[in-house]
């Protein structure tokens, strides 16, 4: 049988491939994106099904609508509305199969085939995977300590056809780098010019152990704004949910079309739990506890790194997140390295796939939360030996 | 924005959108495709979500695999072989976010724009719009009451590029008819000669209520078979779970990774609860309710049918499933007879959206699953008075 083009072109995911061997149990593994297990609430979670039976009754279990649970979507307004000042409601909000999909159906409904994108570099994999798949130009900007290079950036807009711009604009991944305040007004600035979409995607931005709090780029002021938010940092990623949030209301009914073409919408038993789930618990309580958590083990990393690693290699300090950066000044490949680290039983991702125009790189994403800080502190060990 | 041509080629789901009319509490309404809700194991499946927490614990609420929960997979494959005698093990089967989902990921996969798709004229219009995504040529076949028109068929596959026949074999969406046991064979005959794969959907089989059980097509035999299942109307399609059956392992990869890149993996919290009701719960007994219960319903529509709709309207006798298809042969048009119909409170699907190549046409799909014997002789009752 001869494959389509778009799939032959796509990278299957190379993190769920090594995944297969960085998850033995001998070894400790900084490749994945898990948030750590202990942070799921279990308990609450199931006294929410029982608790959404009673009230919804065979309502959890039927089919249902497309763009989402309706006290789901309302919820996710208020919070925004409440936490962001954005101007929205529940028509502006739209369920999805966890944030990949939402990455997936605007692809669907915005790229033709060599229409650019414009994407941070490095950029997340899962978004230049799903884009993909529409079969893109990808216009790769650096992404520097506070941003994307501005100059970079202007240059891209100018090329024919761009349809959107992707940012994770806090505690990127894979680099765990944050906006500053004054390059999001700068960038505003520049994208409010073009006839482009801003998506800015924003799963880890509750996740924050120090700073203040900073204002989106887009979202609430650019009109063809695409805000991506996510339950699976804060709650569970399983049960897979996701939303968008835009007032673009001919886009919107773009989205409801391909997701009825796509999945028909977004399971309905899930969205009944979450939401007896938010609205019957302390959320906020919930991830303070979480971030406490993870900051207790990005410190443990920084540590480690600062004891173990060589000079020659450079890291970000994430304020947020799940991840951190390294970069080997030494002329030495990632891929290279990832071999010989497998060889001492400690796993990271190399930074290769997160890149649409470069290959052997010398960059690493290492991943904090998924492990105690005694494994942390083992696992750096073993890595800065061979660095 | 501009959107691209794919999205603005695809029909936004009729259903969908008269269902937002036709679920008016005064409506009696043919025109879903629902479950009766009193189907759904509702406290069964509240047991296994204590039970498979309990056993599992956290692992439901974790990202998980692509391919779907190897017990699921297990439990299915060896259902198949017991039942249909396929040689297929756990790595022959792969979750899907309901059927709709493997619909797009095959589409995704096989068409490349203007590419050939054989379809049953008339066909599911989830399938249609589905396939529409891709952006290809589709050539229907008219589908008689024993299967697919041979010679249409023949000539189908000799069109450039054709790479798939989708076909629902048992109690089809629309028609609610079943390809005859002749006709299978014959059509095995001519696709075992060219190099497409056949899709037999079979969502339905399960809920046979007259007839023998059939053998699939091509399933176990054609080295390019794709068999589709569902949890969504036996179980629950709330859940959103369906599968991919198929021994081509080169397709198995490529449909791995348009799922990594569409939405990571099927939602692992419904995989573990599905598994474990189907694991300690009489499924057979289950499903031998459903059909005894929409027996009952398929039998009031048919008699009342009989008693209130004018002789020039043909009507299929379904051996099972959910839909009676029928045809008016006084030159009606089922647009102009389903806005009359809806002022007497009564609704059904017009055939028009479950047609590639046709409009205004004089069919309509009828549902009898969601509504009780009395409701439904009073819809059709309506509805005759308008025909």
């Amino acid at each position: 049988m001869q494959y389509s083009e778009r799939i032959l072109k796509t990278p299957s995911s190379f993190i769920r491939n090594i995944l297969k061997v960085t998850d033995a149990v001998d070894v400790i593994s900084f490749a994945g994106g898990l948030p750590n297990p202990i942070s799921f609430p279990v308990d609450a979670l199931q006294a929410s099904v029982d608790h959404a039976i009673r009230e919804n009754g065979s309502k959890l279990f039927q089919y249902s609508s497309t763009q989402g649970y309706a006290l789901l979507r309302e919820y996710i307004a208020a919070k925004y509305k409440r936490l962001h000042g954005l101007d929205i409601n529940a028509d502006d909000v739209f369920i999805t199969t966890g944030s990949q999909q939402a990455l997936e159906l605007i692809g669907k409904v915005l790229i033709n085939k060599g229409d650019g994108i414009v994407i941070e570099e490095p950029g997340y994999l899962g978004a230049i995977q799903a884009f993909t798949l529409s079969e893109p130009t990808f216009y790769g900007v650096t992404l520097e300590n506070d941003g994307l290079n501005l100059e970079e950036l202007e240059n891209a807009l100018q090329q024919p056809n761009v349809k959107f711009i992707y940012t994770v604009p806090n505690f990127q991944n894979p680099t765990g780098l944050t906006y500053s305040k004054e390059k999001r007004q700068q960038i505003y600035d520049i994208v409010s010019k073009y006839d482009v979409a801003l998506i800015e995607d924003d799963p880890y931005g509750e996740l924050r152990f120090q700073g203040e709090p900073l204002p989106y780029i887009g979202a609430g002021k650019l009109e063809n704004s695409i805000l991506l938010g996510s339950f699976s940092k804060t709650v569970t990623p399983g049960m897979r949910l996701g939303f968008i949030i835009t007032k673009n209301k001919q886009l919107m009914r773009h989205i409801e079309t391909a997701k009825q073409a796509t999945d028909l919408h977004t399971n309905i038993f899930s969205q009944y739990v979450i939401y007896d789930y938010l609205a019957n618990n302390d959320y906020t309580e919930h991830v303070k506890k979480i971030i406490a958590l993870y900051k207790n083990q990005s410190d443990a990393m920084l540590d480690a790194i600062q004891e173990f690693f060589p000079a020659h290699v450079e890291y970000t300090r994430p304020d947020g997140g799940m991840f951190i950066w390294a970069t080997m000044n030494n002329g030495a490949s990632s891929l290279d390295v990832f071999h010989k680290a497998m060889e001492q039983k400690v796993a990271f991702v190399p930074g290769d796939p997160f890149y649409t125009s470069k290959t052997d790189v010398n960059t690493m994403r290492l991943n904090y939360t998924n492990a105690t800080p005694e494994v942390i502190r083992e696992g750096i060990k073993r890595l800065g030996s061979i660095l």
